[in-house]
């Protein structure tokens, strides 16, 4: 942190895990300074993680322009970031962490035409997966152009998942856990560059709280063969009562691998592998969040406005430290 | 790749090992073109590893300017990058591998100079470690900056601890191979933070091979005594004759992890892990060198002059594929 500086002034828009995650990952930088929390309910009735966290209307970002370098925008992917990333990047510097990854490419023309017009600088898709392990499956690409990539999820909580056993008839609560299948994992480590199906790469495994009632039997049968999410994967579906779901499942762990193998010639092979484990899958996706505003107030004062990816910025931007200091106690 | 775009022309300067792994590179990546190697040698006498590759003498470097786009340096850290990388970064577009980590900043202001000079863009010290590694650490620094960073090497072969053995007296040959210690490694990915000490982190196994009459004991402890090289570590010695040290010992395989372990509050650990298991470390080291000599050339492209390193370049500039297709395929 260069100390004559002054700090770079965040607004966090929306105050869900994600919002929470980024006020808590703020306090820990402090080059960083959080203005406040911008949210569509009631201000007053907002209780924030921290103390003198300030908590404003969404209606009042407007009048705050210039007391903002960057906005962290902490809303969901399917029905927030798409209205609410262009409407911002027209005024706003910002990062998001749109995770729809099909709708990449049109998330990106929206942003990025909204901030060429604005002269903004508007980050799309940061966080873990789209975000780290895309820059892994990039880079693992570009160093062994000769060979596969694997990525696999898990343990962790899958939301989307878990709101779909919660649909089933019967089914009063429930989470989902996705994992690894331990023997692909170990196969894609040994750089034989197997081919796996989706069944082979994970399983799925599900902590179901019955409605009174309800058949176990049917339950069980409903969520084993729902198209998308679970027929193709070997799933295990474990009954258990409220007070065991909300002791043991109210965390929300994640992680996972990407693994590249590939052959630099042909008696050699070269692996290599980048892992997340994470108590809290929402705090960490905040932290990288956090990491990427920094470097998006550094890109805007570049002169580099319009939509951009991790995939756009240099690595030494992310840090708080000048670059011969990287140079001098990192490389 | 654009398949509009003509190929990038490449030069490779010094050929060991390491000018070896960039030639067998360059054929993994259709877009760029190696125009020769330069060498100090005599180039007629110079066996390439495949049929074609063109071998001047490093006088005609000069000469060639025009039809080289960016030179891959394959000399040593010591000796030959510290007045090759200068010297030719006046006049060309360059990467190195310097890796003598306590010197990086003297190596970059001179680099740097000349590169200002001559408007070129020289990319130093590009590699694993440097290079893949530093990343990490300072990317896991960034995302977690409650936590602490571990480096370890191995299960590898270190060519200056193989030197540093066959040059004590009765050794006729040898190699060192650095290993982690598991259980160092094991505490580290529990997230713990634990202090380790230097012996604690890393031991070192030496297989060696006696000239005739020396007497075995008086050479293994001479090496578990070498200061700076192993009297700070448990360093075992195997010893073996000379056809197993062929047969047994030629690969130069390496590798290492880089873990982060962090807070993201007080509940949440955190941990990110990079790890490199490479059957060559030359080749991969030289896989590196010839993704940033792409890097490079689109760096000069775009007018930014001057030395760099692997915190200065954009993720997305290594890969071959354009940027739109990288969010599509890769995010």
């Amino acid at each position: 942190m260069n100390a004559e500086q002054p700090p770079i002034r965040i607004g966090i828009v929306g105050y869900g895990n994600l919002g929470r995650g980024v006020e808590a990952a703020i306090a820990k930088n402090p080059d960083l300074q959080l203005m406040g929390v911008y949210t569509r309910r009631d201000p007053g009735a907002l209780q924030t993680l921290l103390a003198g966290t300030p908590v404003h209307a969404m209606e009042q970002l407007d009048s705050h322009h210039g007391q903002l370098d960057v906005l962290i925008l902490c809303g969901g992917s399917k029905d927030d970031l798409p209205r609410q990333s262009p409407a911002l990047a027209a005024r706003f510097n910002l990062v998001d962490s749109f995770d729809t990854h099909a709708r990449i490419p049109e998330h990106f023309a929206a942003v990025d035409a909204a901030a060429q017009a604005g002269q903004t600088t508007a980050l799309i898709s940061a966080g873990w997966d789209p975000g780290m392990f895309s820059l892994n499956r990039v880079m693992g690409e570009a160093l062994l152009p000769d060979g596969a990539t694997y990525t696999f999820w898990g343990k962790g909580l899958s939301q989307g998942h878990s709101d779909a056993i919660r649909r089933v008839p019967g089914v009063a609560g429930g989470v989902q856990y996705t994992l690894p299948v331990p023997a692909a994992v170990d196969a894609v480590r040994g750089g034989t560059r197997p081919t796996l199906s989706t069944r082979e790469k994970h399983t799925r495994e599900c902590f179901v709280v019955l409605e009174a009632g309800a058949s176990a039997e049917a339950v069980r049968q409903t969520i084993v063969e729902m198209p998308h999410y679970f027929d193709e994967y070997d799933t295990t579906v474990h009954f258990i009562d409220a007070a065991t779901l909300q002791r043991e499942h109210g965390a929300m762990p994640h992680g996972g691998f990407v693994i590249r193998s590939g052959n630099t010639s042909a008696g050699n092979t070269q692996v290599i592998e980048y892992g997340l484990q994470l108590g809290s899958n929402p705090e960490f996706t905040a932290s990288v969040l956090v990491a990427y505003a920094r470097a998006v107030h550094r890109l805007h004062l570049a002169g580099q406005h319009g939509a951009k990816t991790v995939f756009d910025v240099p690595p030494g931007l992310l840090s708080a430290k000048s670059p011969a200091q990287l140079r001098a106690e990192l490389l």
